[in-house]
C-alpha cells in the first residue's frame, strides 16, 4: 500500500507532514506505536508520530537537505503500517534560513550559515490568553525588534495571572465540592481537580502549534518551556507522576519537533519544581535530545543554582540572573554561548525583579552582549486589567524597546562570528587571593592598549583584532584613553539617546577620547574603511 | 624628682601630655625605652613614650574617668625615669563624647555612650599637600556631613598622585644618579632612595597628629591607614625591613593613641602588599592592640579578598566593595558593624571605581544603611590640576554630599541603637538548593508583614517593631503592600530630591501605598507620636 505518488513540494527545513486515519478506540494515546523512516541516499531518519485525535495519526519531518525523500511508516495498527510515499525538498524560501544552531562556539548561526543574534523576550503564557489578545501580541511582535520569544506549555498560576485558560492539556473533571475555594484570588469557576492523564487534549497543542507556527512567520524563535513551578496546587501539572511527564516529552517532541523555529527550554526555575531532582532533570534532557531528530537547542532556566551547562546535552546557558556583567565568568565557566533570558523586566510592579527602569533594562542589554553573551527583555508595567506583556502578551508600553532594536543593529552589524569578551575576567568576580595575584600579573596586549582591563571597563571585539566594543554602563567617564595598534575608526554610542557621534575616522597610537560625562555611552573601534 | 605639683586640668579623653628633656646622643629612637604608669584607684595603665627630636620626650595620655590621676615615668635614661605627677580629669566639653566604641553589636556609640554613626569620606593624603590645601581640606569638611575621614600616614604615588610630600617618614638621601628618571610621569626632582629607617622625621608625625587634632575640633573621626600599596618604587615604604614595620607601628601608637578621634585602619587595599602574609597582618593586629592602651576601632581595607572580620582583634569590619547591598551578608558572617568604606567613588576619571554618578553614589549609601551598615563616599572628577577630593582634598564638586546629609539627618533620627536587616537574607546572594529551599521555607513575620522579603526590597528596622525602613534603590514600584500589625505613621522619601512626604499620620492591617514612578524612593513607617 502506497500513498497518493502525485509529487509533493517541501522546502528545506520546511514541515512535511502525513496525516492517516486510524482507530479512535482504546486510548490511542497509550497503545498505538507510529512512526517513519525517511530516506535520502545514504540518509535515514526515524521520526515518531502521534495521535491528534478523532482517529487522525500523524507523523511530521523537517527535511534538512533537498531532493526527493522517501518514507515508510511502522505502526501496531496495521492501517498504518507500511505506509510508503515521497516529497521533493526545494531550495529555502527567502526568509528560511533553517533551524538555529550553536557556532563559534559562543555564537548561534542557522543552519544555512547565517549568523543569528537572539535578542529575545518573555510572555510566559500569551499562547493561553484567547482572542483577542494572542493576535494582539502576535502585532505587537511584528513591529518588535525581537527574534525570540521564551513561553510555557503549561497554564500559570502566580499574581497577575489568576486566570484559567479556555482549554487544557489532559482532560478533567471537577470532582470537588464546586463551592470550595481553593485557590486565593480566584475570580472565575475553579478548574478541574481531577485529570485523566494518560490522554492528551489535541484541540490544547493544536492551538500552541499553531502559535508556533504564526511566530514562525514572523521569523521569531519559540524558545517553549516545558515545566514550570508556577501551578501552586491550581492544576497538578507541576507534580504530574513521572512517567506522565516522560510521555508528556515525547508527545510535544513529535508534534513540534518539526518546527525549524523551536527552541527546548526544560523548565522555568527548575530549582522550584522540588519534587525533581538532577537525575530527572538529566533524563528529560536525554530523552527530549534522544527523541527530537533536528537537535533542537536545549537549555534550562534557574532561579538561583544553575544547571551543569556544561553536560552534553545542553547546548547553551540560559540564565536567570541580575548581574548580566557575569557574562564574562559564565562563558568561561561553561564553554557554551550565554542567553541571560531572565535579568529583570521593564515595569513598575511591587517585587524588584519586575520594576526596573527603561534605562537599567537597556543598560542589562548592554552589559550583556558587551561582555560577549546575549540578554533577554521582559515588561511588567502594572494595570488594573493584570494584562502584563511579560505573562499574557499584548502591547508594549515601555521605553527600553526602541533602545534594544537600536542595540540589534549595532551588534548584527559586527562582522561573523561576533563580540568575545576581550578583558581576562569581570574584575568584580575575582574572590581568590590567587587571582588578585593573577590579574595584577595579567598582560593582555589588546586590553592593555584599549585600556579596557585597568580602568575595569567590559569590552568586546571580534577576532581580538579589527572591531571592539566599549561599555560603560552607568559610570560616566569623561575621557578614555587607548594606544592603538594599527588605524581605528573611533566612534561614541549614547545608546539611551541612540545616536552614533563619530570621534575621529581613522587614529592611530595613544589618543584620549573625550566622553560627555553622562551614563550609558560606548566607544566602537572599527578598522577604518 | 617629681614634676611641677601645681594642678593640671584635663578634660575627660583629653590628651595629657608629659614632655621631658634627655639626651639627643646617639640613636634615641632605637636606645631610649620611656613610658608612664597612670593610676586612679585601682586602675593603672602604662602608656609608651615617644622620642619627638631636638632632645625631647614626649608620653601622652587620655584619661578615661574623672578625678585625679597620678603617674610614674620610667627609662633607661636616669633624665626620664622615675618622674612623678599628677593631674585632675575634669568633665568632658559638650563636643567631647570620647571614642568610638562598637555597640549593640552592629553599630558604633562614643564612650560617654552618645550613638556614633560613621558618614565617612576618603581623602587619601590630604594631609601631604601642605598649604593652602589642607586648609582649604579642613574648611570642606566643616562645612560637609562627614564625621570620618580615611587617610594614609604614608604617601602615595598613583594615577592623579605625582607630587612628594614637602618631608618624609624617615631621613633619606639621593645616593642615585640625579638625572635618572625612574618614576614615570614625575614632575619633580625625584626623592629619596636610601632611607635610614632606624629614626623617624619627628615634623612628619607632628604635622600628622596637627592634623588628626584639627579634625578632632570639627567632630571627625581619623580613621588612619598604616600600610598602602601605592608606593610602586617611588619611596619603598610599601616594602620596608620587617622590624622597621613593628618599630614604625608602635611609634605611632606611642604618639597618636591618646587621640580620641582615632581610628587604626592597618591597611588600604592590604592585599596588594604582596610580601606580606596573613599572619603579618595577624600580628601588627596584635602589636597594635597591645600597645594602644585605649583600644581604638580596628579593621583592614581588602582590594577584593576579606582579611578574616571574625578574628578577635578586628572590631568592626571595613570594606571595599561596588556591591553594598551585600552588608546584610558581611553582617551575618562577620557579626561586627560594616562600614563599606569604599563602594566607588562619584567622578567622572576614567576607571570604573571613579566614574560614578552622583546619583549612583547617594544609591549605594541608601543601600548600605537600608541593609543596617554604614557607606563611605569620596569624589574623583578630573581636572588639570590634578587635584581630586579622593586623594588631595580641597573643594567638593559633586551632588551627592547634600544628598548625604540628607540621609545622615534620617539615619540620626532612628532611635538607639540603630537599623538591622529585617530580611533573612540577600535574594541575589543565594547560591546553593539548601539556601534556596531555606528561602521559601521562611517565615518572618515582620518581613512578611512589611512586604519585603517576598519582593526583595533591602529594609531595615529597629527592634523589629517600632520604625523600619524600605529602600528601593534604582527600581521604580508604582505601589508597595504592607499587611501592618499595629498603626504606623507612613512616610515616602524621595531620597535624591530630599523631600519627606506623610502617606498616611496612622494606619494599620492591609495597606497599599501609591508610589511615584522613578527611583531613589523609600518608604519609613514609624509608630506614631
Amino acid at each position: 500500500m502506497t500513498t497518493n505518488e502525485k509529487t509533493t513540494m517541501i522546502e528545506q527545513w520546511g514541515l512535511f507532514e502525513l496525516a492517516l486515519k486510524g482507530t479512535s478506540q482504546g486510548n490511542p494515546f497509550l497503545e498505538v506505536e507510529f512512526s517513519a523512516t525517511f530516506h535520502q541516499g545514504d540518509k535515514s531518519i526515524r521520526t515518531t508520530g502521534f495521535y491528534d485525535g478523532g482517529g487522525t495519526y500523524r507523523v511530521r519531518f523537517m527535511p534538512g537537505s533537498q531532493g526527493v525523500w522517501r518514507y515508510q511508516t511502522a505502526s501496531n495498527l496495521p492501517e498504518l503500517n507500511g505506509i510508503e510515499g515521497s516529497f521533493t525538498c526545494i531550495a529555502p524560501g527567502p526568509d528560511n534560513h533553517g533551524p538555529v544552531r550553536v557556532a563559534n562556539p559562543y555564537h548561534f548561526a542557522y543552519a544555512d550559515g547565517t549568523p543569528y543574534l537572539p535578542v529575545g523576550t518573555t510572555c510566559y503564557v500569551w499562547n493561553l490568553q484567547g482572542e483577542p489578545l494572542e493576535s494582539q501580541t502576535l502585532e505587537t511582535l511584528k513591529k518588535s525588534p525581537f527574534n525570540k520569544i521564551r513561553f510555557c506549555v503549561f497554564p500559570k498560576r502566580y499574581a497577575y495571572n489568576q486566570n484559567d485558560p479556555a482549554i487544557y492539556p489532559f482532560p478533567g473533571e471537577v470532582k470537588r465540592d464546586p463551592s470550595e475555594k481553593f485557590v486565593i484570588g480566584l475570580t472565575q469557576a475553579p478548574p478541574p481537580d481531577y485529570w485523566d492523564f494518560s490522554r492528551f487534549v489535541p484541540e490544547y497543542f493544536q492551538h500552541l502549534e499553531q502559535r508556533i507556527a504564526d511566530l514562525q512567520v514572523l521569523g521569531i524563535e519559540a524558545d517553549l518551556i516545558l515545566f514550570h513551578p508556577y501551578d501552586f496546587g491550581a492544576w497538578g501539572f507541576d507534580r504530574m507522576p513521572a512517567e506522565v511527564n516522560d510521555r508528556y516529552l515525547k508527545y510535544v517532541v513529535a508534534r513540534f519537533s518539526a518546527y525549524r523555529n523551536l527552541w527546548w527550554s526544560f523548565a522555568n526555575e527548575y530549582e522550584l519544581l522540588r519534587d525533581r531532582t538532577t537525575e530527572d532533570w538529566d533524563r528529560y534532557f536525554q530523552l527530549v535530545q534522544a527523541e527530537d531528530s533536528y537537535n533542537h537547542l536545549r537549555s534550562v532556566h534557574n532561579i538561583k543554582v544553575f544547571y551543569d551547562h556544561t553536560k552534553p546535552w545542553v547546548t547553551h546557558s540560559s540564565v536567570q540572573h541580575g548581574d548580566v556583567a557575569k557574562t564574562i565568568t559564565w562563558l568561561k565557566q561553561y564553554r557554551k554561548p550565554v542567553v541571560v533570558d531572565e535579568c529583570g523586566y521593564e515595569g513598575d510592579i511591587n517585587q524588584q525583579w519586575g520594576n526596573l527602569t527603561p534605562q537599567e533594562m537597556v543598560n542589562r542589554f548592554w552589559l550583556g552582549f558587551a561582555n560577549g553573551g546575549h540578554v533577554g527583555h521582559g515588561e511588567t508595567y502594572w494595570n488594573e486589567e493584570e494584562v502584563l506583556w511579560w505573562s499574557k502578551g499584548g502591547v508594549l508600553k515601555g521605553e527600553s524597546v526602541a533602545r534594544i532594536a537600536f542595540l540589534r543593529q549595532i551588534i548584527e552589524a559586527v562582522p561573523a562570528p561576533g563580540l568575545e569578551p576581550l578583558n581576562k575576567a569581570r574584575f568584580e568576580d575575582i574572590v581568590t587571593m590567587e587571582e588578585v595575584m593573577e590579574m595584577f600579573a595579567f598582560r593582555n596586549e589588546t586590553a592593555n592598549l584599549l585600556g579596557t582591563w585597568a580602568s575595569h571597563v567590559p569590552a568586546a571585539g571580534h577576532n581580538g583584532t579589527d572591531y571592539f566594543l566599549l561599555y560603560f554602563g552607568n559610570h560616566q567617564p569623561v575621557y578614555h584613553e587607548f594606544d592603538l595598534t594599527g588605524s581605528f575608526r573611533i566612534d561614541i554610542i549614547d545608546t539611551w539617546e541612540m545616536t552614533i557621534s563619530c570621534f575621529a575616522e581613522s587614529v592611530t597610537g595613544p589618543v584620549r577620547v573625550s566622553l560627555p560625562r553622562k551614563p550609558y555611552i560606548a566607544i566602537r573601534l572599527q578598522r577604518p574603511a
